[in-house]
């Protein structure tokens, strides 16, 4: 099976689980990204209790996100129909970022500049980390 | 306050309980959307009962959605970007529709015409009525 996740090496990794990993994305600072351990496509793919257990994951995450990158929107996703391997983006949005109002998965309206510290982002990961 | 998820009167409800209500959009066959009753943002706005609630009826209704209208993939989605009241979309998708393997949401590939039946239709709406 040539699955990019299952193959994924160089992953930055800031928790990991037996169901699941949470890595932090390049494209965007804090664009967070859940991948889960096992090969399954679907969210119901999970038993119920592995479900509520990634969306417990989720919903700390995002709280996370919202305190301290403090975007103006989150936005959650599973898609998958690039990679059919069951992953979660969690992503921090501003409301003159390059896409808004439009999803990240648009065409682009126009430039945008983080101003997203390392600090922030140290202390978004030290709270991720107590999962 | 002149939210459309507050006033939205012409919604094709097909299940409603005291935390949110279920229904069709008709963009794309079984196209499913969870609109929360109170006006609130984000996820992680509602308690964490009320998010395990909401995350269980997201997995009833995929399972519900993969057994009876039988897509390729489905695609979950937590934007609210234009309108920031919590809502979730499940959405269907086929390798061969509009926009696959993008998100319903990127520039169009093609044109497709879909072959969900109105029996497949009803019978998964008589099962999400039994959420």
């Amino acid at each position: 099976m040539n699955c990019p996740l299952c193959l994924a090496k160089d992953e930055n990794v800031i928790y990991k689980n037996e169901l699941f990993r949470v890595i932090l994305v390049d494209e965007i600072p804090a664009f967070t990204r859940i991948i889960l351990n096992k090969h399954i496509a679907e969210f119901s793919d999970l038993s119920l209790d592995e479900s509520l257990e990634l969306s417990k994951a989720i919903y700390k995450i995002e709280k996370a996100m919202l305190k301290h990158i403090k975007p103006d929107k989150v936005n959650i996703a599973s898609l998958g129909n690039y990679v059919p391997h069951l992953h979660i983006h969690i992503i921090p949005r501003y409301k003159n970022d390059a896409w808004f109002p439009d999803s990240v998965w648009s065409a682009k309206h126009r430039k945008y500049e983080y101003k997203t510290t390392q600090e922030q982002i140290q202390n978004y990961i030290n709270e991720i980390k107590q999962l």
